[in-house]
């Protein structure tokens, strides 16, 4: 077979693609027509004086792009259809049509998923809000965490790589395990720590990984939305037990046997929302529940580093004798929230599975924040940050329940005030939430009712105050500004 | 009731925490007994001449710590059982014993994962290794990210706050479109996609949101081991599918329907590990049988960044009239792996679900790595950054390919070397796989074999031989050091 070529090696263009080009050309022209054979690639390097990869080169990427094809033993021929016929074809032949993604059929856990009253919205934004959950961010020390990030940005390229800690970075486990022990008496080893994003994440490996659908899960009521959002994804069975001053109350929890509640979930440090602390007699009557039954206790100590006036009771984790516990915790408002670093306390046998489970979900989490954290620990910045913060978020509680107080006397009480970043006030008011809300927003105040905190309906009037982003002087000002929307009044 | 009390106030200790102190030891001594009703606060307060907040935080204290009881309406008693006999008798009598963690049971999901065959192990360490899977460490521009990072920390402090964008970072949603459109022939907007921790996350998610136990996934033979894991962890029934030269032969698919394959995975741009380029033919081939069943595509765009001599073929997702295809690919490879950020383009209508369950299971990725990540796209520094990499691994892939093609002539065969960072050697050999292995080893080369990327049971010799992290002469001296082990000797 005779191909008419013409190869310029003046031309700025490689060869093998001048060799394409032209190769192409002919087959769409028809000099080259369907199932003609190719010469091979040695006989037309030899007759075009070039080299045999540079013809190899072109062939592949015909053979790539479906205009050439090749049958093994018997050489490279001309495609019967060439692409640009299915390209064609695709576009005036309209298929049945696909389905429309609403009709894709979801899994269980994403039927469940889109079920649940999780709409995704930016909160209103106002002057002053009273919202919960962020840390004071003006006092946060950027330029400390910039010095730390660009050392160990410098320092070598090991935060480039995949780790190999698969449960978390060897160092920060080992400063976390050391500061829980000290502030917590938490009973661990950096071997029982498992890094996460979050504690968010924390509780959905422990749903993933022991709560099947239908089982049961006691949680506090009110309790921590979000963690029932991620109890609800993955079908649980709840049993809300009521809260008081002194926590969940566990003599409702202990009708329940394990075949009814596996694992029950609390806030002890500072009850979400009430802000209750868990006394240590319903501590100790909480592990012996647990204990008896077999249940799983997981302990989400969520603010237990500020605690204002009196001493901090241990840790369910560590008076614990007989691993019926699961720990956890975050940095995300000890920190900052998008620092995204949990952490997990397992029982040793509890380990494997978990570490497993975190690397193939999403492998690790990025290396030079985890490494930045170890470092701000062990040089001592963290307890000194928790000091610094302590006094500043007192000093603005104080002023929060001063003001609220001189401001609204009988018509107000003030509960979960002992430690937190937040505290609960319920108003002797006629109004509904969603009024008050509206008429906050009016005077530029954002307020976030504790209602939809609540499994069962509850009355409304309660409201959570989060002071920590608030100066003293922005705490009063909202105050002045509620007392204006007349509470008595309709 | 007169209660003897000493407070000082002058000492450094609060009022509150010395009434604490005092009444506790007054209940420690005896001198106040069980159900013993303590003077209301305001008395208290009033004899002693303190506020009655301070005498407030002492009995709360008491009370949670579990030496006080409140009876509503009756007042505050001295417990029956105090503290440290609950903590003492805790200690001595032993309860039945908490069932031993291996005993918990787990979810479906838990026992599906226990049962799985991965073993977190790191790597053997050797002086040269071809292992695969990472970039040029020493070629990453580290000065230029650190610099981004001051950047990014010191301009305000969003990074440091919950994100609302609950798909990702805007600005990298944007970013990561754009490039996409350009590069890849990707049809979206910043609204479809999805940042995620890595392909590993965005595949899970689609698991979790999309497949039950026991329904079909069709997966390349060979392919990819992590994303395998995955379907497994999920229970899904797996239809391994052959591959060759040029990429998944879809004639083996389309067998299928749609009531078994609910969806194919495919890596198009380099199939891992083969290195098959999936051509333009069967492209159109595989997404006309996905709208015709119904079926979905699920395109890791794995390694389509790096492809050397010849033009890219358009992404799957580029040539889909009827949304198809769900469009993943990740920074790990282009940028750096522990930088864990990839990206899921998802239809429209998918999009809400997927968001939901993304900010149920982890919320977001850390704010500042995906300011920097924009930055780094905007400004134009990732496309430089691909195409200095581009010539670098080009020289070592064809040093390699030299190298090998010299060394061991007729007996050794390559395939993939069109694209990615690794390719892929069959060695005509009767040694084992795990015999070379430990050969090459004792030499000071890693070799990693293909086998376990295998479904079914296939022959050995086959290794995949990444070169991205070698330089020219680590290869060169890499190669002539498994000249030495005598492949075709017993």
């Amino acid at each position: 077979m005779e191909l008419a070529i013409a190869l310029d090696s003046r031309s700025s263009l490689p060869l093998h693609r001048q060799l394409y080009d032209e190769l192409r050309r002919a087959i769409l022209s028809g000099r080259l027509v369907p199932r003609q054979q190719l010469p091979s690639s040695r006989f037309l390097a030899k007759s075009l004086g070039i080299s045999r990869t540079t013809v190899t080169q072109a062939y592949e990427q015909l053979l790539s792009e479906g205009y050439l094809d090749t049958v093994v033993g018997a050489g490279t021929f001309v495609c019967d259809q060439l692409p640009e016929d299915l390209l064609f074809s695709q576009a005036i032949a309209p298929s049945p049509p696909h389905p429309e993604p609403e009709t894709i059929q979801l899994s269980a856990y994403g039927e469940r998923l889109a079920r649940l009253e999780t709409t995704l919205q930016p909160e209103l934004q106002t002057e002053i809000s009273f919202r919960y959950g962020r840390p004071a961010f003006d006092q946060f020390p950027v330029q400390l965490w910039q010095k730390l990030l660009s050392r160990h940005c410098r320092h070598d390229t090991r935060w480039l790589d995949y780790s190999t800690d698969f449960q978390g970075y060897e160092p920060l486990r080992q400063a976390i395990a050391r500061y829980l022990c000290r502030s917590r008496a938490v009973q661990c080893t950096s071997e029982q720590i498992l890094i996460t994003n979050g504690t968010q994440q924390a509780l959905d490996l422990i749903m993933r990984l022991l709560i099947n659908p239908g089982e049961g899960i006691a949680l506090e009521e009110p309790g921590y939305l979000s963690a029932r959002r991620i109890f609800l994804s993955h079908g649980a069975q709840l049993f809300p037990i009521s809260v008081d001053r002194s926590g969940l109350i566990v003599s409702d929890l202990i009708q329940y046997s394990r075949q009814q509640v596996k694992l029950v979930y609390v806030t002890p440090s500072h009850q979400f929302p009430t802000g209750a602390i868990l006394s240590l007699p319903r501590r100790l009557e909480l592990l012996a529940w647990a204990h008896q039954t077999g249940a799983l206790i997981l302990e989400d100590d969520y603010d237990s580093e500020y605690r204002y006036g009196d001493r901090p009771i241990p840790a369910l984790q560590g008076l614990d004798s007989q691993a019926a516990v699961l720990y956890m915790g975050s940095f995300s408002k000890v920190l900052f929230p998008a620092l995204r670093i949990g952490y997990l306390v397992l029982s040793p046998p509890l380990v494997p599975l978990f570490a497993r489970a975190k690397w193939l979900c999403d492998r690790h989490l990025p290396v030079l924040d985890q490494q930045v954290l170890a470092s701000f620990i062990d040089e001592g910045y963290l307890e000194r940050h928790l000091r610094k913060m302590r006094l500043v978020y007192d000093q603005r509680r104080q002023a929060l329940v001063q003001v609220l107080q001189a401001t609204f006397g009988e018509q107000v009480s003030i509960v979960g005030e002992r430690a937190g970043l937040h505290l609960m006030v319920r108003f002797q008011t006629s109004l509904s939430d969603q009024a008050i809300i509206q008429r906050a927003a009016e005077q530029g105040v954002g307020l976030m009712s504790a209602q939809g905190q609540y499994l069962q309906p509850t009355r409304s009037g309660e409201f959570i105050f989060g002071y920590s982003e608030l100066t003293v002087e922005q705490i009063k000002s909202g105050i002045q500004r509620l007392a204006q929307i007349g509470l008595s009044n309709q």
